[in-house]
């Protein structure tokens, strides 16, 4: 069953307490579809680089059996770059650089070998693009996947709805939420929100787990707790990777599926942060997987009768 | 089995962005007691209030099966009084008032008949009137629990310590937990605290849940998405009784149990926080208990088969 990712494929420079990068790779649809890999080799990618991005980092997608076809490449032009300085207790950062480059005029082209997908996943993007992309679908997919964030809702808000109509699920992180909703609450914010277009809505709540939301019902994942955070970057796409592979591995687009597909995205994400950028979800063994997802079920899991 | 429970039994005037309160009934010990009583009928108070507490409120506490006998009432003296004001977030409050009053030289006398106790529960209140708590008790308990504050690692830090080593559990806020370990990663804090005498340590995050430590293994407990936080006062006592009257009924201090009486902890504190003071939980059903526990199973545990 095939997964189509879009979103960015991009340069990030990153400073934390523990040190800084030069220019690596980075982007929602990097982490995205790298995380999503290690459930399901039939991943076809939209995106957008410039000729300055590695051609190697290119092949490290296509081992891990990301199709790129739909990768478009401008010459002459530079891929989308963003620089950030995590401050010391890493929930909060600065935005040093953001460049648009190739984003600026980025047109969502979907190659006749990727329709019919299954599921969809778009990751940070414009509303707009988000939209498109749906748009030239012949087929709906039976799941689309929709992540977003609060500058959106700042500049682009009627589209922001627009899209929130048509899409499953909407992942947004806590902040976002309550943005979004005018609500402090996060029951409450869930309600108006699922009100707007998502059937299904995830809440990232960074350290403090993540949120499942369908109809009257809630599912709690937390996030395992780690002695060191490493870089947070990405984490966010790589939960959502995890999530979609698990979902397009086991075809079940079920409530009670999504609540494992949640605990698989934290596990992916709880890798991500141990390094910087990339650096730890490109050389994963199913092995080590499986026993961070043991590690969530010793977390979370006990044999509760009631008294 | 009995259940010995020191700390405040005193009044408070609270103020949250939905209203305020005038004095009413609050303390460590109040909620904690109360809490409790939903699980044992064995529980044994030790505090001091003024001739200014009203009779009606401790023959509430009798009702609910707390024998009050070391309950001190001091002629012509006033009760402890603290006055507080929510911020909107509802997670962080100023002080307004803090009366010691018979508070300021509380001298724990612990009755004939309170000897033998199985398990002790140290609410909030000096380390050393926690450490002379136990040294009072002929025989030591099979399980002694203690909660603390910022307050005392500021200004008793010896004497903490010195508390510390002597105690089986030791509940503290994540805020707390950083400032007594100097540690921000709360895997790294945990083993310092530990290191310090406790064997279990809870650490409780408010709306983020709590986290309890044992050894090399952990146990991660959300609190119960709620529509409305109305007063969270009393609400980290209220846990820490839940949790002390479960561990009572089941008369069993083992890591498994202790995740179980943590879920049965968090939802008391659920109720807590739906009203003001001890308004909610003075009038609790055991269907209401259990459908709250029902409640968290259905947040956190599913059907996790490894692929």
């Amino acid at each position: 069953m095939s997964l189509l990712v879009i979103g960015s494929v991009a340069f990030d420079a990153l400073e934390t307490p523990f040190g800084k990068t030069d220019k690596i790779i980075g982007g929602s649809a990097t982490y995205g579809s790298l995380s999503a890999s290690y459930f399901t080799k039939n991943i076809n990618l939209v995106a957008v680089v410039g000729d300055d991005f590695p051609a190697e980092k290119i092949e490290l997608m296509q081992k891990h059996g990301i199709n790129t076809e739909g990768l478009q490449i401008k010459k002459g032009e530079k891929s989308f770059f963003w620089s950030g300085r995590y401050h010391n207790d890493m929930n909060s950062r600065d935005t040093l650089v953001t460049e648009l480059n190739v984003l600026a005029d980025f047109d969502p082209i979907i190659p006749e070998s990727y329709q019919n997908c299954e599921f969809l996943f778009l990751g940070n993007l414009t509303p707009q693009i988000q939209q498109t992309v749906i748009n030239r679908l012949k087929n709906r997919p039976r799941l689309i996947v929709m992540d977003t964030m609060n500058f959106w809702m700042e500049i682009a808000l009627d589209d922001l709805h627009k899209t929130l109509k048509m899409v499953d699920v909407l992942t947004i992180n806590d902040e976002e939420a309550r943005q979004l909703s005018g609500e402090y609450s996060l029951v409450k914010a869930a309600k108006k929100i699922m009100a707007m277009g998502p059937q299904f809505l995830i809440i990232k709540k960074g350290e403090h787990g993540a949120l499942l939301f369908h109809k009257d019902q809630a599912f709690f994942c937390p996030a395992l707790p780690l002695e060191e955070v490493f870089d947070p970057t990405g984490a966010g796409d790589t939960f959502a990777g995890g999530f979609m592979g698990y979902i397009a591995k086991t075809e079940d687009v079920s409530f009670e599926n999504m609540k494992r597909a949640i605990v698989y995205g934290s596990a992916m994400a709880s890798f991500c942060v141990e390094k910087f950028g990339t650096e730890r979800i490109v050389n994963l063994t199913e092995s080590e997987i499986t026993d961070r997802v043991k590690q969530f079920k010793q977390l979370s899991q006990i044999d509760l009768e009631l008294i």
